[in-house]
């Protein structure tokens, strides 16, 4: 087989990268390791920039998700018994939409099947060569046969356990990373939701969001152990959980129990040679600031304009620049997911000093419409610079 | 001797609170360790929120400053060649005034004097007795004589190496503290200042700061290491360091030269019994956001309305809520200058993930004028409460 990008990964960004390039000419192939069902029914992030929709639209993947989305303009804070509003669109004049991340790939899987272009499903032992020079190649086995991809250039979209990274000799890639002493148990209840729009809360217990997937289905998180055994959570624990941190819940079946880790991590630059990366391939942000989803669209952005511009007019300047541009996003976003974590969750091992600042930081924001103005712009989605 | 308010401490908390309590009908004495040419001569801190500036000139005590003083209405940021002025008053419709900590204490000592108000420089042996009790008395030698001043309160404003907190019982305090890895070098230079307002660096060497007390005077800071001795810095290395880090300087005999250690600490509460905390005494910040006079100021507004409603209407709510009062100013003052602080200084200790956090902080700061308002705001100063 041979193509202009061979992309490895179907999720949200090597999917929508196909498409982009689709729509602009280029001839790219989606190889994939799990299966369609598995990374339709994968629930990951539900929570959409304003400019992750409009990207979705633009592209003409957006028709479902302007239907089905379920646009938010604001979110609140709990702290003490204190509640406040961020008003996001009063603020900026821009809004969020809760969707969740598989039914954009189901969007983007759809749209790519019916346009007959090639996605490869449960590609074993995917691996690359020749990234270091123009004509690299993607070896996989499907259904037991040896397969191989020769391109012009590799898109690593495959995730943060993906093997696209690994392929990067260590000594040209820099890894900065920071592991948090806490986890998310995140659980899918058929109940309904306590408020329509999301709910952050800073409580002693530790941290808890509330959020909603539909009228009748909640999906609720709670800050827990790095290594918690959600085992040791039976629901009756969860519920109580909740309900002193967040001061309510609508209890209902508990349909899905996991736990979360939450990890800052970002691998630089994001190119060697003729291989790229893009989305969680090249970084992690906790999820408190809702924006693992939308930085792959906004990497993806990059990445395709880049692409169009090398194989439409042969410009290597996009591509040149391509890490530098995506890194000034991602550091902002890791700036901001970091503060968001810091902000609202409990740190056993700290002393009184950090939890003072702490409080002294929400109480500041609950108070100052500039300081939420800063929340609400980071939420909404900073603007693209390509 | 015999007063309702015996205040130790004749820096600018203590002589303030002594003219606001004179004003309101009640009698003080104030008690100083040290010399008037001291205090008098003592360069510190030199720039004053609007707030204080009104503090002062409300007091009756303003003249000198709203003549001499030099109001700005911004300042400037520096990162690795990049320049951004925040915009002071465009953004928040006030300004600050650089005016010395020594001009606010000379003006001060000249209102009390003239006044004939009792104040007691060169008081040894200062001690405190009885202030878990309604009667507690001030011990000092003055002189070679043993003085006694028995009074209703007692106020602490003797700074950070004051007597009066060490006066409370371990027990009944709680100390939250943090020590920065660096100090400042600071220096006074006549030298033309390079801008006429302050300039805040960030460099790869370390921070670096430009301020100016006249046209023809410099104040400079860099950053160093907490343990160094200004002997190390020759005028030329000094000149060499703040022209890599500022870009350029203006040359001149050093008339000065000190080293700043740099740490955030609180006492809570800012109460025992008959004993009230102010200013130093309870509480220091570093000096990046320029707050330690300002919020000495922020205290004695507070305890001033305290007594004025104990001493004249026999009231005790204020004086119950004097600590909880300062204290939610005190946590967001020490949150902005941990903020200004680890935002603009090196950390050699930390990894890569930290150097590119900051980066973006200052990044997203350059170009988003909600962040510079969150600044602007702060630098300023919050709102009172009392």
């Amino acid at each position: 087989m041979r193509c202009q990008v061979g992309i490895i990964g179907a999720g949200p960004a090597g999917l929508l990268l196909g498409h982009l390039l689709h729509r602009a000419g280029i001839d790219a192939v989606v190889i994939e390791a799990r299966s369609r069902s598995y990374i339709e029914g994968r629930i990951r992030a539900g929570l959409l920039e304003q400019g992750s929709v409009e990207t979705l639209v633009e592209a003409g993947v957006g028709d479902r998700l302007l239907r089905e989305g379920l646009p938010h303009e604001g979110l609140e804070l709990r702290h003490e018994g204190g509640r406040r509003r961020i008003e996001l669109t009063r603020l900026t004049g821009r809004r969020v939409t809760i969707y969740g991340q598989q039914e954009v790939v189901k969007d983007l899987v759809a749209a790519r099947l019916a346009a007959g272009l090639p996605l490869h499903f449960d590609a074993a032992g995917v691996r690359v060569e020749g990234i270091d020079g123009p004509r690299p190649a993607i070896h996989f086995t499907q259904g037991g046969e040896p397969r191989r991809l020769d391109c012009d250039i590799v898109a690593g979209c495959d995730g943060f356990h993906g093997i696209a990274r690994d392929a990067i000799p260590a000594a040209a890639l820099r890894i900065l990373e920071r592991v948090y002493p806490f986890a998310w148990l995140g659980i899918l209840a058929e109940a309904r939701p306590i408020s329509h729009e999301l709910i952050y809360a800073r409580h002693h217990d530790g941290f808890a969001l509330a959020t909603m997937r539909s009228e009748t289905l909640s999906r609720l998180y709670l800050q827990c152990a790095p290594d918690e055994d959600p085992a040791n959570w039976p629901d009756g624990r969860i519920w109580a959980a909740l309900e002193r941190r967040l001061g309510a819940v609508n209890e209902g079946p508990i349909i899905q129990k996991g736990v979360t880790g939450m990890r800052s991590f970002v691998a630089e630059p994001m190119r060697f040679g003729s291989l790229f990366l893009a989305g969680d391939a090249a970084h992690i942000v906790p999820p408190t600031g809702a924006k693992g989803m939308n930085l792959a669209i906004a990497d993806v952005r990059v990445l395709a304009a880049a692409l169009d511009g090398f194989f439409r007019r042969g410009e290597t300047r996009l591509m040149d620049e391509y890490s530098r541009i995506c890194l000034a996003r991602v550091w902002k976003v890791q700036r901001f997911s970091w503060w968001m974590t810091q902000m609202l969750h409990r740190y056993d091992a700290e002393d009184g000093f950090e939890h003072h600042v702490q409080a002294a930081e929400l109480d500041y924001l609950f108070q100052s419409e500039a300081a939420q103005m800063t929340l609400a712009e980071n939420y909404v989605g900073l603007p693209y610079e390509v």
